[in-house]
């Protein structure tokens, strides 16, 4: 078996974009606050006092990680776990004054690390790139939770010697 | 500030990709070895004793994570650090036979793989999405190891306000 080109694996290019990413955010978004944690705190903007597994579904976090990233936040003093007014038994996460003003000033570098990470395409390519991003990732979320096509051809796959 | 919608940003959706990715390898591929140790193995086979940092560069990752990949496939007896032949001060990596037999398992394995990774894809698709990843990929590469044109680009928004 001779070596591979692996630059024309998705898989080893899904690395290589997602530490690509990571550098880009650490230099021009923040050291402190980690992309999927600026995830949780703009799902909270949209709608606040959902339960951990509402927001972690939301944002494509399994439930340890987002437990993981939920207590980093709330350590931090970002968001508050509280009792659901409508549900005693229920908790809910709460995003506070200061999480509000953490989003708010994140958001608007991402925009700019936006641009410099899409840079290298130009403007239709870049909506082409985004476009095959997410069906390839929500295709690969089903795999996740399957559904039934999906579940039997990577059963197929794997259980192969 | 509204909630941004992190569908159309590319970290977030890099990030998505990266965990489809990591669940794939992990049912299909392999449990024991993870994606960036079979991508190490691959190199070796394609050219066998060199050393550490230059593996590192071609597989794309940093110094200390290549130092750790290398030490978790030295523990698990795929490759051995030997003496360069050529010249003793300097170690290079060596492939032995138990690795070369996981890199042919493994190979026909990641084949697969990519065949349900891209499947949300036709042909032509899947082409395209190659190619824009590889240059978003490699543009950002290039920030880490900064060309001045970039460089300034990006050390221009990081360091505002």
């Amino acid at each position: 078996m001779p070596a591979l080109d692996l630059n024309s694996h998705p898989g080893h290019l899904a690395r290589r974009l997602q530490q690509a990413h990571t550098l880009l955010w650490t230099t021009m978004v923040s050291e402190e606050v980690t992309s999927p944690q600026f995830a949780v705190l703009n799902t909270l903007v949209g709608e606040d006092a959902l339960d951990q597994r509402t927001v972690g579904e939301r944002v494509g976090l399994d439930r340890s990680t987002i437990a993981e990233v939920v207590r980093r936040l709330a350590d931090r003093g970002l968001i508050d776990k509280v009792r659901d007014p409508s549900d005693g038994r229920r908790s809910v996460l709460h995003l506070n004054d200061e999480g509000v003003r953490v989003h708010k000033r994140l958001a608007v570098r991402t925009a700019r690390m936006n641009q410099i990470f899409l840079a290298p395409l130009d403007a239709a390519e870049q909506t082409v790139f985004l476009e095959l991003l997410r069906r390839v990732s929500d295709a690969a979320e089903g795999l996740r939770n399957p559904a039934p096509g999906l579940a039997a051809a990577a059963g197929r796959v794997s259980s192969a010697p």
